[in-house]
């Protein structure tokens, strides 16, 4: 098979940071084109908006969504219109109702939806699956807590309505632990504390349900200076694991038994191009399903004013 | 078929009004028994709670859940374990993941679920979709104000995180809405105002995309006195018509075209009995995704504290 050409849409810190490099090292993709209002790539031909790149480009295969969530919706629709497959960086939307649309257009064209959680590919996510797979599980404390100002300095669109505040990097450990918990949990409970001038939390604490007993929990704060935890604590009738680093790292008892390189957006385009192939969609919303029910559920808490 | 025997969990204000009177004029339901920790139906047997009426009452086919959202999940799962149909009062959760996990136990039991929008069920609802499927929307302005003081006398739950506020009230004119609009639709803008001593908001202002083009906004509101208003609004290219009293009275171009008797809750029971008939489940969620996906996009503004 050639390569397929990738379009990126949006070039700015995720785009540059993740997307293009591992674009740069599959040998199955060709990164052919970027749209952008006021950025490009170097030796890539640029166009300033989608639907021009789409009109003049029915060489590109895939288009690669790394907009902000408001704004992705009309994008993708006009990707999926145009026949392309779409990859749509996480969340996949600033809504569920505009992602179930995607994906009844994109099975009605008949081409490949992927709504990404780069976090699932971080390289001890599986090892940790299959350690808690057949064990009675007790205990699960998820805990990310990052300096918002070192991380997404100066984005304004995260604390605006629909950007999600800590629920950007929260919705991440919402997806390592759907993936590695082997039953369907709930949130029962959800604390979130608002700036007093934004639209969208700083910190999250959640309580959830679990059908098989375990006592599921998960605190999030972006207001941690110094070093940074991305850390899922396990507890079981069998000992005990910490998932680390964001999911990169698997202790059990104590002693380290997952460790490799960074591969999540490697991962992700490995992924994309399974998919394609296969003729497959892969759109599984339960971190967002979360998120809102926490945003529906929450009680509501103040704090002080949020400033870059 | 004998009639079946219903069980009714929750004896409160909707239970008395409306679950109640419904069952008894329907032939096909008997009421058989009661779960309440202080209420009761004369000459009905009374049980404490679900798990001590589902020990004593193998009769029993089906359980009807009248609890607030907040607490409706564990019965229902308790029901559903136990073999029992269940039919679950709007919103027929607190959160979309535990009606997730519901919908998947009642298809492993294999039997009926039932997540009731009784609103669907008001006499000019099917009237109203119909005169709209073919035609060019122009314009939907969902109007649905009223007396929180008159509709929830005393209702705490309502308030608490999880009870949704305005949105109990506003989740029945999206029912209305999905039901009638010929597309899918997503929020794009959402404004809630909270009163400053509640977890949940008391207006909300909420503007629609539509992919066919339609100007499509929502208005709900709690404080209004006088008369109240559940109205939906319709200008199409040949004509405009409105849909009055929660989905009661059709006028098409200032003309009375559809008016009848209140049959919301025995419309819902006798599509019970065809659902258990016919072995299947109704769970269209596509309201409740509405509303969680305003809290998670919403704009939160405060207004004056609300005291009943």
């Amino acid at each position: 098979m050639a390569p397929l050409n990738v379009a990126l849409v949006g070039v700015g810190k995720i785009a540059r940071d993740q997307h293009i490099p591992a674009i740069a090292a599959n040998p199955g993709l060709t990164l052919a084109a970027t749209a952008s209002r006021n950025a490009s790539v170097e030796g890539v031909d640029a166009y300033p908006d989608l639907a021009a790149l789409l009109a003049a480009r029915e060489d590109i295969d895939v288009v690669s969504l790394c907009t902000p969530p408001q704004v992705r919706h009309a994008d993708a629709r006009l990707a999926l219109e145009a026949g392309r497959h779409v990859m749509l960086e996480k969340p996949p939307g600033a809504t569920l109702a505009e992602v179930h649309d995607l994906i009844a257009l994109a099975a009605a064209r008949g081409v490949t939806l992927f709504a990404t959680w780069h976090s699932r590919q971080a390289h001890a996510v599986e090892a940790t699956r299959g350690w808690l797979a057949d064990k009675t599980i007790r205990k699960v404390e998820v805990i990310w807590k990052e300096d918002v100002r070192r991380w997404h300095p100066g984005q304004e669109w995260i604390w605006d309505a629909g950007g999600l505040g800590v629920f950007d990097p929260g919705i991440n450990a919402l997806s390592v632990l759907t993936a590695i918990f082997p039953r369907p949990l709930h949130i029962t409970r959800a604390d979130l504390t608002f700036p007093g001038n934004r639209d969208t939390p700083i910190a999250a604490d959640l309580t959830f349900s679990d059908p098989g007993g375990a006592d599921v929990t998960a605190v999030f704060d972006w207001r941690q200076e110094g070093p940074q935890t991305w850390d899922v604590r396990l507890t079981t009738d069998a000992g005990s694991a910490v998932l680390s680093s964001g999911g990169a790292l698997l202790h059990v008892d104590g002693v380290e038994t997952a460790v490799g390189q960074d591969r999540e957006y490697p991962g992700l385009y490995a992924r994309l191009l399974d998919l394609v192939g296969t003729d497959t969609s892969e759109t599984d919303l339960s971190p967002m399903v979360h998120v809102a029910d926490a945003f529906t559920l929450g009680r509501r808490l103040t704090t002080d004013a949020f400033h870059f």
